[in-house]
């Protein structure tokens, strides 16, 4: 812990000096690149004569606040339940999430929205920064208690960039669709930092000791997290969908898909733990899952029935994660996952990967209303109304 | 508390089981009946060749969340206040309304929107389901400590059914208005928890014992309760009113109702309390009565005259019921209201039932704008624009 | 602490008496002057013939409610900081601000809306309440555990009727555009705040007695405050603003001043901390410091580049003072400001005013579209759209 006085003056300018190089980095980037996009510049606004009505900010800045609060209360009170990262969990989340706004809007910025020499910024850019951040909470939570802030930062710097790749090669060379992030956001954010969490193997680190103390108020303030998140979750998965139906399906699909992992993980939770008592880690994360494994398919027409099932399935996938899956984890692939993240984003995400597969294996024309449906040839009515104003970045979310 | 194996295996599997039956129950009728409208399904959207902006979803989802907030956050953290049922209140909050918002979803759309033998949902679907939810949370507060989880399940099992028969006989059949549920909500749950208190009566419990402990924190966590449910409900009215000034109207008059209320909590907890001192509970509780009684008359032309006398006379009355009636009713009448929602909810339910008839009966065909204003008569301008697109459920705030 | 039975009796009645007194009296000049206006009247509504969707609520309603957070839920918590005066913080904020609410509505009005002999109220007349809600609720923080709830009320009796006089001769006399409220709120609050803690100066009142006790919890809860503040603030600036473009440009400038004064708060913390570690006051408070300064300039062609400047420069400027300027402000000029109130709102205010200044100084019409841009110029087409519903009282961000 001590070390001579340099060193220790070292360690102590590590931190600020890392902000402020990153900081420095991302303004003059900024200054050089990002624009105001065409909603958000007032002369090009005016200039096209538009409707105040008609601007994005209208359509998807509600939603955007409900993901900005899961973001920064969810995942960082989630973290609370382990007493002695308290702290760390809400302070370190707010620094590193603070610091990927800035940096995802530059790296998806060049993926994305690069034209004519600038990145250009509005809404959706926000709501894709912060949906990079989740993805860097969801790996700061396979990592929690092992590493300092001037790491994380680092972590950061690097996933991001990463994230922006893998998304790019996604949805822009794949043609992917993936509005909620089953792929990009929750199943990279949860390997991610699963590999991260094996390099920082720390074979005197108990899992027993994360948790002494009062766990009490620790419970509730973690409760306070993974409540936001449930109850917000419809608007992450819709808030970058396309306007209209697209938007409205896929949050009323999330909040069915929540009602049922929440059943599901009561269910299990009781099932299998000591004397039947609800063991509340499972509550605070596997009741989350029902919303990360529509993540890809919410949009598509995947019926209220199909999002009960995929809800129950990922409770119960994530529950039995909990208790049985993680142990063998940490004993056997020496990875110590400190807030279960393979458990609530990493198999709910790939069997989300999987349901969108299947969803959208399933698609017909009639169903999406591409081609005429029925009703519509016998009235002689034109077959349908393009989606004009689709989100340019993440895309509707079928296939062409 | 102990007892043969087979019993306490019995114990233990009745919760995993009950969740189990209830899930695969609501799934499989879900599966049958439960369709997108006309609004969420892709096909049928599209073919009414709509302008994205239209969606019902841009109208009522940011208030949807505000009211999915409530019932969450605002109840389950309300109910902390009991420190020794911390755990119960927040984690039964979640599992209760999780059922209940699914169920709820079924009994609301065979009563109100079952067209076709299909219930075709949407934001408002979502918007009563919570609705209703908040009626079970209501009556779990009667009884809050008494009970297990498997119980809890079997009340919201029963009591959803008998609200979605009450909504139904008060709605649809006798055409009462009632958008923010100062009857079908309030005043439902309240009574409907206060028989079953008085079922589970226990002479044994006492009223002392609730709070043992250190209750500094304990109260905080209330508080959070208190204040999202309190900066919320001018949504939770305005959520299902008719739009434009319909919405408008109901969220200005329950946010003046609400400011009235906190003021005369706060004067008389400070009357009748020892030496002068407010009582968390009254402030906790009472506070938000303002936002009950004008549930019903909210969407009306209440003035906001009328809606800080509203508010004042609920916080009044709510507080003296903490204060005088909670006890006469444990010791009398052997009902032990654990959170008081007699004073929350079933008082100023009744008072605002009252309200709405008063209100309903001084209505003139000119403060509705139903007849032409004088000014119009003047200009020789048509009457009026008849409310294009009411919401089918629970319609306007005033009779035909 | 003892005194006379009649001395006691007295002080007992105080806080009712008053709560009533001031209730009664703002709820005769309601009845007196304040009507719904056309867009919460239903027969001005209907008359008028408009679309629902374009009632004022749809677009800033769902702002409107992300301050009433900021309000009741962000101020509230930030102070919980001191733990011995967790519950005064959370519950003497709810009284004041729901006093300010209605007081200010009736002060606003009078300067503001007031029309043929009435005030006309709708969901703008709630953001501007809000708003000196807040401002009262800065000052607060300046004199935190100096004086009960009676005083409280008296200092937002006064501060009300100034800030509205302060607002009217700003906004109204001179002309100046301060949508974000970085001069009529934040400094206002703050400096009208630091005068009255002078007037209380107790030098008995240690600093070091604040904290006593353990203060893990109430850090937390803190956190809540501030994070529920930061996330929000972008809806602050922005409520307020011109329809589409203006509302749109806020939020985004304010998004990106945020993220660099949460990363120079940390940078700044940990450098002047002891050991280099975090100050947890710091990242409470100096975080929000970027929300402050672009409360002028938001709405202005700052440039997401300008935001980040602006926000670094406030973050660093909050955390420096109080590191050093809160301990000289309390020796040298006998102010004692317990949640430092100067450091977040007083200097950043001051600075946002300023950055106003240049950023006014520095538009040209080619940037905000008032006159052609070349492109138009070259395509013949039609200079621009005039703004057709700019808010009434807090008007564009820019000089005519």
């Amino acid at each position: 812990m001590a070390g001579s006085p340099r060193r220790t003056a070292g360690r102590r300018l590590q931190l600020p000096l890392l902000c402020l190089l990153l900081q420095g980095a991302t303004a003059i980037l900024f200054a050089v690149f990002v624009r105001y996009n065409h909603e958000t510049d007032a002369a090009l606004w005016h200039w096209r004569n538009h409707s105040n009505a008609d601007n994005e900010f209208y359509f998807r800045y509600p939603s955007f606040q409900d993901v900005h609060t899961m973001i920064f209360v969810g995942f960082g009170f989630l973290m609370v339940f382990l007493q002695r990262y308290g702290f760390s969990s809400v302070g370190f989340t707010f620094l590193l999430a603070a610091f990927a706004l800035q940096w995802s809007t530059l790296v998806q910025g060049f993926f994305h929205s690069f034209h004519g020499g600038h990145i250009h910024v509005g809404v959706e850019s926000m709501i894709n920064a912060d949906f990079c951040a989740g993805a860097v909470l969801i790996s700061f939570g396979a990592i929690l208690g092992k590493t300092g802030p001037a790491q994380l930062l680092l972590m950061a710097l690097l996933e991001v960039v990463l994230f922006g790749l893998n998304e790019f090669v996604l949805l822009s060379l794949l043609g992917v669709k993936d509005a909620g992030g089953s792929m990009t956001i929750h199943t990279f954010g949860a390997y991610f930092g699963l590999v991260l969490s094996r390099v920082l193997y720390r074979p005197q680190l108990e899992k027993s000791k994360h948790r002494q103390g009062s766990v009490y108020h620790s419970d509730l303030f973690a409760m306070i997290g993974t409540i936001f998140l449930w109850i917000f979750w419809p608007s992450f998965n819709s808030a970058p969908t396309t306007l209209g139906d697209g938007q409205h399906r896929t949050a009323l699909n999330t909040y069915y898909s929540l009602t049922a992992s929440t059943l599901s993980t009561f269910a299990l939770s009781a099932l299998v733990g000591r004397d039947g008592r609800l063991d509340m880690v499972h509550v605070q994360n596997a009741a989350l899952a029902g919303g990360v494994v529509v993540g890809t398919s919410a949009e598509m027409m995947l019926t209220p029935f199909g999002a009960l099932v995929a809800g129950f399935l990922a409770g119960t996938v994530s529950t039995l994660g909990y208790k049985f899956f993680t142990p063998i984890l940490e004993s056997k692939l020496k990875v110590q996952d400190t807030c279960g993240v393979h458990n609530l984003h990493g198999m709910p995400g790939v069997l989300g990967a999987l349901l969108g597969v299947l969803v959208a294996g399933l698609a017909t024309h009639e169903a999406y209303g591409d081609g005429a449906p029925a009703e519509a040839a016998l009235l002689g009515l034109p077959a349908r109304l393009p989606v004009l104003r689709g989100p340019d970045l993440l895309g509707g979310a079928w296939g062409a």
